[in-house]
């Protein structure tokens, strides 16, 4: 997933300015970017138990640590922490008013790292940092290249991520309007250069956690750390099939305002026809159908990579796949699977004869995401 | 918004009943109201975190103040208090099964004012007197005026509105059926008179508040009360599109029992053929989208006028415009400004090439609702 | 609903497996089971104020003493005792991955019985014993009848309950897999045998419970259990339509995996061509229509016995009935109600010209649930 061109993790320094400028309503495009710039995202939200079940609604994630206060307890957390990729929607919801309001799509993620635990109360906001800019060979688009932070109540840095989207350039969708900031990224490109995965020492393990008492009674299973194979391939069970209102209610949840989620009017106006489903939503979903399988994973350390190969509309069904890519030990109790997790639409891999391998590569078309992350499993107990 | 012929205020006193006659189960009709009548509606309803964030969901609604606990300590509320119109529909919801259960249409709000806030964790419960009756020259309907009035736990009034709403008379839907109330109102018409107006000094701004505390780092604009020009019309940028399930989900979740919503079958006999969105759920969305140029509105201190113009249907893309009606400043550093809030379905007023006043006088067919309404909002700061 | 074979209702004791084997991620078969099989199942679940928003988000309920603090602390109780379904359907998801996920269909319920409250904050986890196993004749399938328990984090029993589900035989599916059990059903069938109704002795009524504290003002009617005529038959009001998005939406919150409610992809090779709906969620649906005309239940002390006559789908507008089969009193203020609850879909039985229980028998295609449960109700108070 890294870039062909590489340069310097950190960007060049930019002052922050305390009191951003107004965003123009219709958002901001790729001229109006420069490297260094960073933004304060507007809306803090506080996260509470109403998100926790609607986000159990929106995806039927079961994972016990996120949804029962009784585990949490016994693993050492003070409260249920929410589902990382519930804290990961609504942090990027945050960033889309000022970096992908016009995105023509996103294009990856790298370097996702979960830091601190997020719990029902905590209010989290976001701010980002323009990494690099490279103009597309069509001239019409470019890349922008950012990472973002997502900070609590204590401006405690509670998840940090890079991202880089497409957008359209100002001039094709507006050429009577003026640009926001004059742009240098045409002259000079630059393309960040991330680590194709976050290495061990970045995990963040809570000091706290006690991973023995994560029991299979608890998860339904008694697979854990020791027992996954190195290049494994999991095809999981089930499928679920997204709808309009429910994807919809995802993205408007996150306050993600991207309109190519929400804006049938607009999207009939497209070569799609019809909305998007959120990219994220889609991750989402894929982990939830992955819990038949990995029972036993407690939490996400980092996201490596990421990428959505192909849309996803109302009416589609999303199957999952996930291949043990690494295994580390942390502790005697504890390890670390780097898994891929493979995202399908209307292709069910059980059915398939073929090994999964070779189901996602004869069905590209079929691949909606294609996920590196790395989450911690507790080892096997000694019996 | 007013009504042409006009009478008192205050309606002829009529002694509570402490003990309601059950309601017939299909609902009162026009026939069954007695200028006077006072009903104290059922099922009172306890408030949440829950409700919070469905209330976003089925949204988008992104004001700190109703979103993030930070932000509102910050203001000087000692919560999070909720958003006005959730507040609203979940009070109008309780009125629906003996107020406009069997409505033709809800024809106009008035004077309608949120005195304090209402907080998770609240119960709320309604009162409704009947105010005014007009028998329709058909003969086969009539409007009946009303004023409610919500309550929380501690019997504090929290919130006040007038609704007319045209019904039908009992004897053309069931024409065996006994009349539950002799009716009177064919006798005696009474159109109350209500203000066009909600005047300032009826506007409840909390003691407590500090508007300065509101910063364009939470809000996203710099634009405060003093920026926006009186006659000044915002384009509000994006769109969205209402379905089938989150339309019902709204309505279900303010436990609003008119069929017209809810039940698709009934609705097939209709002139509409289908399930017709709750007016006021457009009004949420209309709210909502018009964040995005309005985004330092601290809360609603009154809506003085509105109506449906046009039904919403599933698949409807929504669009909204605000218009400042009218400015008046509060102190040296709040303001309020009055809106007209405009609903459009279909029809992208950005994409017009004619201005925001045109778009709206040249497509009546579009318009769905036309708000009149009184914000509060922070003046601005003196940097 | 009683099985034509009986036998002892306890079945032969197994001794509890500690650490249970890892389920096989196709599900358990017909195959697999025998009788005395002790399950705990996985995820344990803790139940929030975000749940009882989108419980009523979903269903439309209005309860009184499920809605509302105040009214619930009126009754005696501490807290807001959380909808009696909700907890029925939360618990009855924990059990699907290891009982139904591969069920043809869910036959029947009996003696279910809400043995104490269930508070927002709970954590609830299930268990369930198998007490029967019967072939069918086709050798196809074959019925498994269970009795499943749930408890709160003080594993205190919260309800209990037994079904019986009809479940595809593993070969004829899967016919290369190993039989996860060997299988003994097909020699000796066991059918156990269940009240046809809960007896009262077995009814859990509060101590601290004071049901005079509720009154017409709360509830909206003044009929209490004196009202109610034995036989009596209420057609409620309205019905409420069901979509893809607001069913999927319930089976998801219940963390209920049976793939034919949400896996499209799957169900279009089906004889239905299409997702069904959740019977549990039609259970709550018809019993939120029965609000109007039963406005004074308290809450269910027992499901005698219940079966879903026919598929439900997207679409289908669900009506419902109630009558009154049978009145016992429980002390000089409270009463209790043995109902049917009939639910139909697409047919309003308020436009029938014949009576309640012609409606039911002239359209056996349109009936879609009978449940026959028991409600606790205040007795009529003394004027």
């Amino acid at each position: 997933m890294n870039s062909p061109v590489s340069s310097s993790h950190t960007p060049p320094a930019a002052p922050p300015r305390l009191v951003p400028p107004r965003r123009p309503l219709e958002g901001y495009f790729f001229d109006d970017y420069a490297v260094g710039q960073h933004f304060y995202h507007a809306t803090p939200r506080t996260v509470t138990a109403g998100d926790v079940a609607l986000y159990i609604a929106l995806t039927g994630a079961r994972q016990p640590l996120h949804c029962a206060e009784t585990v949490a307890h016994q693993l050492g957390y003070p409260y249920c922490p929410l589902d990382d990729l519930l804290v990961f929607h609504i942090a990027f919801g945050k960033t889309v008013p000022d970096i992908s309001y016009n995105a023509v799509a996103n294009l990856g993620y790298a370097d996702c790292r979960f830091l601190l635990p997020v719990y029902a109360g905590d209010t989290l906001r976001c701010e980002t940092q323009i990494m690099g800019l490279k103009e597309n060979s069509s001239g019409k688009t470019g890349v922008v290249y950012v990472r973002s932070h997502a900070y609590n109540q204590r401006d405690e840095n509670v998840l940090t991520w890079v991202r880089w989207v497409m957008i359209h350039k100002r001039e094709l969708v507006n050429p009577e309007a003026q640009k926001v900031i004059t742009v240098a990224a045409a002259i000079m490109p630059l393309v960040p250069d991330f680590p194709a995965v976050v290495s061990p020492d970045e995990w963040a393990v809570p000091a706290f956690i006690q991973p023995s008492k994560l029991t299979p009674q608890m998860t339904g299973s008694n697979r854990f750390w020791d027992d996954y194979q190195l290049l494994e391939t999991i095809k999981h069970p089930t499928g679920i099939t997204l709808d309009e209102s429910d994807h919809t209610l995802a993205t408007k949840l996150y306050q993600n305002t991207a309109r190519v989620h929400v804006d049938l009017h607009h999207m009939e106006q497209s070569r799609f026809g019809r909305r998007l489903i959120y990219g994220g939503h889609i991750i989402s979903i894929c982990r939830a159908l992955s819990y038949d399988g990995l029972e036993n994973v407690l939490s996400i350390a980092a996201i490596n990579s990421g990428r959505h190969s192909n849309p996803v509309f109302a009416g589609d069904t999303i199957y999952a796949l996930s291949s043990v890519a690494a295994k580390w030990p942390i502790s005697h109790v504890l390890g670390a699977l780097q898994l891929t997790l493979t995202g399908l639409k209307n292709l069910d891999p059980n059915l398939a004869v073929t090994d999964a391998v070779d189901v996602v590569e004869n069905n590209p078309q079929a691949v909606v995401l294609s996920l590196n992350y790395t989450v911690l499993m507790p080892r096997r107990p000694c019996l």
